[in-house]
C-alpha cells in the first residue's frame, strides 16, 4: 500500500459481463486508478450502472467508438473482459496505443494469436497480463510458498478439484471456449505454477451429463492425470455440477507432509438437530470465492504498470498452459495419453 | 442496492482512530455517500491519507474548526468515532444542525448524557444510530432469525465468548471506558437482541492478569451469568487475551436444537505433518472479523437517513444495555448478584 | 498390557443398570480378570445375559445372597454400579471381606458415609476407587497434561459444557441424586483435576424446563461460576436437553494459548446438498462417548489392585467434590455466591 | 446380538501377523465363537500371547500340525491371515473338512487359484468369505446406502484416496503382492461395490519414491482413472507415504449432491496458539481406522455360517476385482489405457 505513485492510473474497461462486473467493482474502489471508460455493446446497461454509482466522470462507449478510449492520453491501461473472440483485436489496439493490458484468459482463441499479442507487448514495451486470477488467491499462494519452501519435502502427488456453481447459463457456455479452455486452464496453470514445472504427458477422460452442454459438443465432467519430468503425479477432476456451492480444492502430498486448501463458507453458523449437524453451503461462485484474488490481480497489474513488481503471469507460462489445454482435449478425443511438446 | 436515492449523502467523519479508519475505508467505497470532511486532531495524518487515496475533494479539519462541517449544507450526516469523551458534544452539535448521526458506542459517558442525545435526536427528527455493529454481522443476524423463527424451540441457554486479539495498547484501553463499557456491552447487546428480552439479574466475576490493565484499575477476564424473565440462562466470558486470533462465539441451546456461530479463519490452508494437523489462527481482529458488519451498519444508517428502513438499534435498547453494563460492574465490585431495574 | 500378573482377578459385579452393563461388557473382554458373580435384583435379566454370552462360569445372585460373593476367596474385588442408596453397605461389606472396590459415584449418599467408606478402605488396606471415569478419557487426560506442562501458560479461564442425550428416563432421574450430585460432580471433578486446585467460591443459577424433572424438585439447566485461589475463573453449563447427541466440551484459555476438547461423531460421513453441508449428530450417549474411559478406569483399578499404579482418584478429591456439589446446590437454593470450606 | 445360535462357533486362526492379531483380539471378545487353535510358525510367540490372555483352552499349533485343527469336529470355521502364498492350500483343506472360511485377500496368488477355491466352497456347501473389510466400515456402508438410495441423484464422479501410515516394513511389502494386489484392491472393491458396476477401462500412472520399494520392483504412488458403462468416472490415488496418520477418503459427486467420508482423529483435542490451530494426526493405521469394520466382518462371517445373513462379498466380485487389479498393473506397465474384460 502507500504512495507508490504520483497520480492514479487512467483505465478503460472492455466488457461488462461476469468477470467484467467484478473488475468494475474493484477498480472503482481502488484509489490507485481512475476508471475513464466502459466499452460494451449494451450502453444502456452501462449508463444505468454509472448512474447508480454516481460515476459522473466515467464515459460509456460502444465497441465501435472504442477509438475514443485508445486515443485518450489519460488512459494508460485497459482491462479486457469482453467475449473471447474480441480479445485479440482489443489487446493489439491497446498495445499499439501504448496502453498496458490486463486480459481475461485466453488472450486469443488461438495459440498463434496469443503469441502475436505477446510480441506486440514486447514491441510496445507495455505489460500484457493474462488473468490467471487464482495465482492471487491467498490459499493458492500460500500452498505454493509452503511447497516451494520445502515444508512437505519432495512432492509426490498434487490434486485439484474444481466444480462450478451454479451451472452457468448455456449462452455463456456456448462462447466460453469449452470445458478445457474455459475451466481446465485454471487448474492446469495452478498445478504447474505451484510445482514450477510442466507435464510431459497427460491423460483425460470426460463425460457430459447436461443435455444443453452435450448440445454444444462440450463436456461437463473431466478427469485428468498428468506426469511431470520430476516424477510427480497430478490428478484433477472438474465438473459443472456442484450443487453445494463453489468447490475449489488443491492438495499436495510430499515426503514430509501434506498441504491442502479447503473450501470456504460464507458465514460460520452451524445448526445442531436430531437429524444432524449442518453448516452453510460453500461460497456461491467465483466472485465470492475468489474476491481477494480478483482484487489482488488488478493490484498486481497496477504495480507492474508502475514498475514496482515484476510480472507474475509470464508469457511462456500462458503459452504452455494453452498447449497443455489443447493436449488435454486431444487426449479426451483420442482416448489415449498424449505426450506434450511445448515448442 | 440500486438507485434508492437521487444523490449521494454528504458526510463528515469525526475521529480517525481504530474504528474511524474502518469507517473511512467503507464510506469512500460506498457509492451512496460522498465523504466531505474528516475531523481529527492529527490533521497531518489525515492529509497524508487523503493524498494517498487521491481524495482531492475531501477536506481535513481540526476539531476546533468542526463548525465548517456542521454548517455545510452539503453535509447531511456525521459519523462519530472520536474518543468517547467527545461523543456527546459532537452528537448534540450535529443533531442541532439537522444532521443524522452514526455514533460509536457509547453515545455518551453517562446514561443521562445518552438520554439527552436521544432527546435531541427526537427534537431534530434526525436519526441517531448507536453502532452495535455485531447486529449487522451475518452470523449474528442469522442466529437471531433462526432462533426467532423457532428453529431450536424454546430457548434454554445462550452463551457468548469474546476474546480480544491482539491485546490492545494501553493508551487505547486507558480511554476505552473499561472492560464492561468497551467490551461487555457488545455481548450484552447481542444476547438481548437475539432473545428479545433483558435480564432481571446479573452476576459477575472478573480478574486481571495484565499488569498494565491492573494499573488502570480495569479487568481483563470476565465471567457473566444472567437470568431472564422467561427463565433463560446466559453465560458470557470475556478476555483480552486470545493469542490465537480474534475469538467471537455465540451459541444458543433450545428444546429442539442448538445453533452456533463458529470462528472464522482468513484462508483455508490446512497443513498435515507428523506432529499434527494445523490451520491458520482466526481472523486477526475486529476489522477483519466484522468487516461485513461495519459495511452493513453504515449501509443501514444510509437507509435510515433515506427513510427506506426503520432504525434497528433503538433508543431503549441502547439505554438498557448501558444500565446492564453498569449492573455488571456493580456485581463485580460487590461480589453479589444484582437485580437490574430498567424503568 | 503384558503379563503383569500371575492370574486373573476374580470379580463380582453389583448392579446391571446403565453403568453396570458398560462395566459388564468391559470386564468380560479384559483378560486381566474373571467375572465370577453378577448381583442384581433382576436375576432373570442377568441369567438371560449370561446365556447370550455363553458365560457358563458366571453366577447370578440376588442381593440377599450377596454373601456368597463376599465369602468366595476367588473374588478379590467388586464393582459397584447398583442404585446409589445401596452403595455404602456394599462398599463396607466388600472391604470388610478384604475385597478391593471400584464404586460408581457417589460412594455414599452423604459425605459422612463417604468418609466412613474411605476409613474402612484404609483399615482394610484395600483400594476404594470412586469412578470419575472422565479422568480416563484420552481428551480430558490430554488437556490436563498439556495444561500442566505449561503449554498454554498461566491459566485464565476454564469452561466445561455437559449436555445429556438422550433425556434420561424419569425413573433413573428419580434415584440419580439430582442434577448436582449425578451430573455436575463430573464437571466439578474434571475442572479441579485439570487445574489441581479447588474453588473458594461458587455461584449457581439453574432452571427446569422438563415437567417430569420439575416434579422431582430437580433442575435440568445449570450455570456455574467458580473462582479459584490462583485467580482462575471457571464457567460450566449443564443441561439434560441436548437433541443433537451427547455434548461434552472442555476448554482452557491461558496466557500463551487455548486448548479444547471437541465433541466426537460416530462416523465421518458428510453430506453436501443445495440446503447445506451436514454431518452426523454427536455420539449417542455416555457409553459411546466415554467408551475408552470406562475401559481405562477398570484397567486402572486392576493396576491399583496389583500394585503397579498409584490410585488416581484420591480420597480427598472425592470428598472435596462432594462438598463442592453441595455448595453448588446451596448457591442455587439461596441465589447467592457460596464460599466453599473443605474441612 | 441376541441368541441367534445354540452354541458358540469353534474356530481355528491361521497366521498371527498384522491382520491376524486384529482377528485374534476380535474373536476372543466375541461371545458367538470359541477360539480353539492358533496355527503359526512362531509357536513361541503364540504361547506367550495365550498365556498373557489367560487363554488356557486355546491350543498353539505349528503349520505342519494343522491337521489337528482340520480334524477337530469342534472346529467349524477357520480364519486365514497367514502369508498370501499359503492361503490356497489352507482354504482348500478347511473346505474339504467341511469348515467355513474367512480369508484375507487375496484368496490365492492367481485368479485360477481363487476360482478353484470358490469351486471347492460350492462343492463343500460351506461359505468362503474374502475379507474386503472396508465393506463393513460404517462410513463406507453409509456412503453406499445413501448413494444407492438416490440421495445424490445420478452419480457423476467417485474418488478415493488411500495413503498408508506408517510406511510398512520392507519385509511385509516383499510378500504383500505389490501395490496393486495389496493396496489398490481395497479401493477397487470399494468403488465397484458402492456403484454396483465394474469399469470397462482403466488407466494408471505410478511412481516409486522409496528406495526399498523400488528394490522390490514395486511402486508407492499410484493414480488410477476408471470409466464405467454408465458413464461414471472414478479417480483413485494411492500412496505409501502419509506422514500425518492413516488417510482414507471416499467421495461421490452426483446430480443432486455430494457425499464424503472424512478421515478420523483418535481424540478431539484442539490446540490454539500464536502459530495456528492444530489437532491430532489421523488415526495411526488400519487396525485403528478400521477397528469397527474388522469386528463387523467377523460378525458377518458368523451370521453367514449360521445362515442368518446372505454373504456380502460374492465370488464374482472377488474375481472381478482380481481381474481389475491385474488390468491396473498392465496399464501401469504399458502406459496405455486397458479395456477390462471379466470373463
Amino acid at each position: 500500500m502507500g504512495s507508490r505513485d504520483d497520480e492514479p492510473i487512467g483505465l478503460a474497461l472492455f466488457g461488462l459481463g461476469r468477470a467484467g462486473f467484478v473488475h468494475f467493482k474493484n477498480v472503482i474502489n481502488n484509489p490507485r486508478c481512475r476508471l475513464k471508460y466502459i466499452v460494451d455493446e449494451d450502453t444502456t446497461k452501462v449508463d444505468a450502472l454509472l448512474s447508480r454509482y454516481h460515476l459522473t466522470d466515467v464515459k460509456s462507449l460502444s465497441p465501435n467508438s472504442a477509438a475514443t478510449a485508445y486515443d485518450d492520453p489519460c488512459v494508460s491501461a485497459v482491462i479486457v473482459s469482453s467475449p473471447t473472440f474480441t480479445h485479440e483485436e482489443i489487446v493489439q489496439s491497446a498495445l499499439n496505443h501504448g496502453q498496458g493490458v490486463f486480459c481475461e484468459k485466453p488472450v486469443s482463441e488461438t495459440i498463434q494469436g496469443t503469441e502475436a499479442c505477446y510480441q506486440a507487448a514486447e514491441k510496445a514495451r507495455r505489460p500484457l497480463l493474462c488473468s490467471f486470477n487464482r495465482r492471487f488467491d491467498p490459499s493458492v499462494q500460500g500452498i505454493r510458498e509452503r511447497v516451494r519452501s520445502g515444508e512437505i519435502g519432495k512432492v509426490h502427488v498434487i490434486k485439484t478439484c474444481s466444480r462450478d456453481h451454479p451451472l452457468p447459463e448455456i449462452q455463456f457456455l456456448s462462447t466460453s471456449g469449452g470445458m478445457f479452455r474455459d475451466c481446465a486452464v485454471h487448474d492446469l496453470d495452478t498445478v504447474c505454477w505451484i510445482l514450477g514445472e510442466y507435464p510431459n504427458s497427460v491423460f483425460v477422460r470426460a463425460t457430459v451429463h447436461d443435455e444443453g452442454i452435450a448440445g454444444l459438443n462440450d463436456v461437463d465432467t473431466v478427469a485428468i492425470v498428468m506426469t511431470f519430468p520430476s516424477g510427480i503425479l497430478a490428478l484433477t477432476d472438474l465438473s459443472r455440477h456442484a450443487t453445494y456451492g463453489y468447490d475449489q480444492r488443491v492438495e499436495v502430498n510430499g515426503a514430509e507432509g501434506m498441504i491442502m486448501s479447503e473450501n470456504q463458507v460464507p458465514h460460520g453458523i452451524v445448526g445442531y438437530t436430531k437429524q444432524g449437524i449442518y453448516s452453510s453451503v460453500y461460497k456461491h461462485s467465483f466472485p465470492q470465492r475468489y474476491a481477494e484474488s480478483y482484487i489482488g490481480a488488478i493490484d498486481h497489474f497496477f504495480s507492474v504498470l508502475q514498475g514496482t513488481e515484476p510480472i507474475i503471469v509470464k508469457r511462456d507460462e500462458t503459452i504452455k498452459v494453452s498447449i497443455l489445454a489443447a493436449a488435454c482435449e486431444e487426449s479426451y478425443r483420442t482416448g489415449l495419453p498424449v505426450n506434450v511438446i511445448y515448442n
